[in-house]
This record gives C-alpha cells, sequence and structure tokens, in this order.
C-alpha cells in the first residue's frame, strides 16, 4: 500500500520545502485543495520540477468545468487529479476522458456520495475511488473497517484509497487487509514537529 | 432583479480589466472557480479594492474545510462566497455560521443535489440558494421555468439565485415572475465581443 502525503493549509514556500523533504519517502505527494485555492495553479505549477520520486497529487476537487479544470492541472504537472463523486456525471465523464487521453491518474473522491451515486461510478474502472471522511464532520471513522465495508458492498473497483482518520494503527491495518492501494495521512506527518520522521514512519508501516 | 456576471476562465489581466469595466453596470460581479484555481486567492484580493458598487462574488465552491475555505475567501475581500450543497452537512453548518459572524452573504450551490438534500437546507434562511445546471451537461435548461417550479417545491425559501443557460429571454421572464433575486450570465456578456455593451443590454432588461 501507498503512502500519500497531504500538503494543507501552509504557505507556498513551507509547501515546497515539505514535497522536496518528503519526495522518495512516500509515494505519493499531494497537494491539497487549500494550496490550489489559496495560490492557484499557476503557482504550484513548479513544486514537480522539485520531486526526483513521487507522483504528485494535486486535489483540485473538480465539480463543474470539467474539462478546462482537468487540462489546467495536468498542465501544472500534476501526475493525479480529483473529481468530486457528486459532481454531475456528465462532469466525470468529461474528466476520465480527459485523463485517459493524457495517460494520467483520476481519483473520485466520495466524499458525501451515497450508493446510488456510486453505481453509477462502477464503469470507471481505471479511476481510484476514494473513501474520504469530511474534515468538517465530528463522527468517528475507521479508515480501515469503512474500506472492508466498501471493498464488500463494491467488489469490482479495483483502485480504493482512503483518506480521513489514517492513523499508524489504521494503516498497520490498511496493510494487513490488502485491500485500500492508498492511505491518505494529513496532519499526522506534515503537522509533526518532524515531517521527516513521521512520513518514515508511516512508510515504514506499510512494508510489513 | 439584479444580474450577476461570472468571470471565468480568462488571464488575471484580463479579468481585473473586465471587473473595472463592468463595476456600476451591473450588480453582482464574480471571480468565477477558474480564477480561483489557476491563481488563488491571494492574487485575487487586490480586485475588491478597484469596486466602487458591485458586490464582489467569489465561486470558490467550498465542499470540505469550510471553516478555512471561508475565512480565507472574506480576507480576499469577497462579499459572497459558495459552498456546495452536495457537501456534508456539518461542513454547510460551519460555513454558515462563518458568514453570519463575518456580516457575509453565503451562496449553496445546488448543483446536483436531489430534493432531500435541498429539504435539509432550509433552516440556512440567509443563505441565497442557487439553482445550477452543469456547464458540463448538455441536457436543456429553462432558468425561468426551474426556478418557479423550485419556488412551488421549496416556497420558505427566500433568496433564490439561477445560473446556466441565462439569455437575455430568460432574464425578462425572469424579471417579470419576480421570484429570482439573482441571475448569473457568463459568456454571453464577457465573451461577447463587447462586455459592457452586452451587460447594460442585461442589466436594462431587469427594470422592465
Amino acid at each position: 500500500m501507498k503512502i500519500q502525503v497531504a500538503i494543507d493549509r501552509v504557505d507556498l514556500a513551507r509547501a515546497t520545502v515539505l514535497a522536496s523533504q518528503l519526495d522518495g519517502l512516500v509515494d505519493r505527494i499531494e497537494l491539497g485543495t487549500s494550496l490550489i485555492k489559496d495560490y492557484g495553479l499557476f503557482a504550484l505549477a513548479d513544486i514537480k520540477a522539485q520531486l526526483n520520486h513521487a507522483t504528485l497529487v494535486m486535489d483540485i476537487k473538480t465539480i463543474d468545468e470539467g474539462v478546462y479544470e482537468f487540462k489546467q492541472g495536468y498542465a501544472a504537472q500534476a501526475d493525479v487529479l480529483t473529481v468530486m463523486g457528486t459532481a454531475d456525471l456528465a462532469t466525470i465523464q468529461a474528466v476520465y476522458d480527459v485523463a485517459q487521453e493524457a495517460d494520467k491518474e483520476i481519483f473520485i473522491d466520495l466524499l458525501n456520495t451515497n450508493k446510488e451515486q456510486i453505481k453509477q461510478l462502477l464503469p470507471f474502472t481505471n479511476a481510484t475511488f476514494g473513501l474520504h471522511h469530511s474534515h468538517d464532520n465530528a463522527r468517528q471513522f475507521e479508515a480501515a473497517d469503512a474500506v472492508k465495508a466498501f471493498h464488500q458492498e463494491f467488489p469490482t473497483i479495483r483502485h480504493i484509497a482512503v483518506a480521513g482518520g489514517v492513523t499508524l494503527e489504521q494503516v498497520k491495518k490498511l496493510t494487513a487487509d490488502g485491500i485500500a492501494e492508498v492511505a491518505i495521512v494529513g496532519g499526522k506527518i506534515v503537522g509533526q514537529p518532524n515531517p521527516v520522521a513521521a512520513a518514515k514512519t508511516f512508510q515504514e508501516v506499510t512494508k510489513k
């Protein structure tokens, strides 16, 4: 399983330093929605050149104007872009097509989707489906249990990621279960006094 | 009824010129999602100082991390910020509270929401509810008919806006019906050879 570190709510200089420091330690580096909305894709486009190893995810959270946003995002050197599962199906189809043509990854964020909506997304077999517990929702969320339940309900979905409440303990469980491909960790790495050490600890657990 | 001009998919210099030119001609100027994602809120923060009349809307389309995004958006001098109706209810409550405390306007974008979701939003009585036909969806959309049907279904909603397919003909109908407070027009003003003339034509129709 891969660790994706989400960098969010820091200034651009700090984001750039963090991305460089974490490159090679974790598989995927995410520039979070806050960075995109605060600084814009044009300002983030230089970060990719500093990465030698990591896959670069830009959490653009597209919900409309899909073709425009995905073209802009890939032009800003993203390897992976996100679209909301609650978007109009026409938007998701449009960005899926852009991703396939560009030979890039598309990540469908399932935040606040229901089962009926997810069923409509099943044909997008090459997408990564991201289980996502809202930052703003205080309800308890067990990442590993959620992934298992999701896999049971939608066994044909091949690429699963999970975000929200992903602790070290949860990463151990997720690794043991072997269902999720990507676990997304934010503050538990970048919010620590030593993000490099925290990243190594998380990455280490996925090897066991 | 007020006209809101959406400025989208142009470069920052052009957006700034358009905002200045249209200030005073239309009631509300919207910096669209594409401008926020391309350039970021920090870069857009200077535009408000150039406006002497218009209400400034930033179409931030918040879907998570509500408090952070709304604080950033109002700090960037937005008078109005948007949140997706498909967001977690906790997110919508959080941004509603930020807006109320800041004494600013909140706009709930109903793109791809269903009736059950809208019912849950009824307590947010001070919000503007935006009927929104996806850019990426080719289905026919009659703005005035949609507003009338929506008002019949949700008679307690006080502030209604509509976006998508808002032609001059539709603005005439919307004005005559007197239900919608705001009609959002994009390319039919800013995509014209003479946006100032187009804006005047649209604004004129709302006076009749």
